[in-house]
């Protein structure tokens, strides 16, 4: 379990990631933009943005159990592939009935009824993802989740979204934009 | 579920709480200092400290169900009680192997073997009491726990803490700091 790491996402003219598209599925959208930096440090870190940013933070795992957890590292690989030339930056903000639920009942929802780490694993190693967690750090979502492919695997990651979309746990988020990027 | 605090521990010359002794029951101490002052905040916010500041964030719960939280509703009382003239702070870290635990290996550590919800219901609603989140902040303790009671029950609240640290879950901790404060 590596240390937290402090990461943000900097809207501009300037990055290595085009910004392909911004649709906001859910509550208000993000204004467009050319580029995209992913900017990571050990502490939180102001960065300058000509349009926004966005900051998250890695933590330790909140929901999943052994198992799943091993299932994971059995299949899943990392970032920063060659050929994962496509990518996705997927704020979300939860409802505050969701965060007023306890664990058991946010764990049920979550996976015993919304399958989310199964339907996750259906696309593993295809899709690298990295959670951000953004709440405890006064943004204006509640996790940034960020996404890598290969340009081949777009249509899969596009089903996954999907099935997510289409689970209860999805009934507890009141804002989600799903910004498409592409680099050469 | 109220929106997360921002709370920051600012030691030095100057605040309502006087600190009365400083005790590192586990790894470095903190310096020594006159005062304690809490500052409150929606986001996080730079306070200056003569002496030092921790900073932490109120969250949802980790790991209590929603049994145990109707327990604890029912019995806690909320901080700034007039007879609560007793103030701890107690920064605790966590090993690194706690953090490489899946949620369900550390939820069992946590109350099914260690019991720290049962035990600190036992001591309802004497000791209120409020936790802060510090890991995902760069700081140097994962937790900031602040408990207050009236005077009478200090000895109940010497005995909860313990009971705790004779816990499994105590294995796991490697930084631990025991502040008391108190005021007019």
């Amino acid at each position: 379990m590596p240390a937290p790491l402090h990461v943000t996402f900097a809207a501009g003219p300037e990055g290595p990631w085009r910004i392909d598209r911004i649709d906001a599925l859910c509550g208000a959208t993000l204004e467009p933009a050319e580029r995209l930096r992913v900017v990571e440090a050990a502490s939180p870190k102001p960065v300058l943005a000509a349009s926004w940013a966005l900051c998250g933070v890695t933590s330790n795992p909140r929901y999943t159990q052994r198992a799943e957890l091993d299932g994971l590292a059995a299949r899943q690989q990392g970032l920063r592939r060659p050929e994962a030339s496509r990518a996705a930056l997927i704020p979300i903000r939860k409802t505050e009935s969701w965060w007023a639920m306890a664990q058991d009942e946010r764990r049920a929802i979550f996976e015993e009824q919304s399958r989310h780490i199964a339907i996750g694993m259906d696309y593993l190693p295809a899709v690298a993802r990295r959670l951000h967690h953004s709440r405890e750090l006064a943004e204006p979502f509640d996790f940034l989740t960020w996404f890598e492919f290969a340009p081949e695997h777009e249509t899969a990651f596009d089903t996954m979204l999907q099935r997510l979309r289409q689970t209860p746990e999805w009934r507890y988020i009141d804002r989600e934009v799903d910004i498409r990027l592409s680099r050469a």
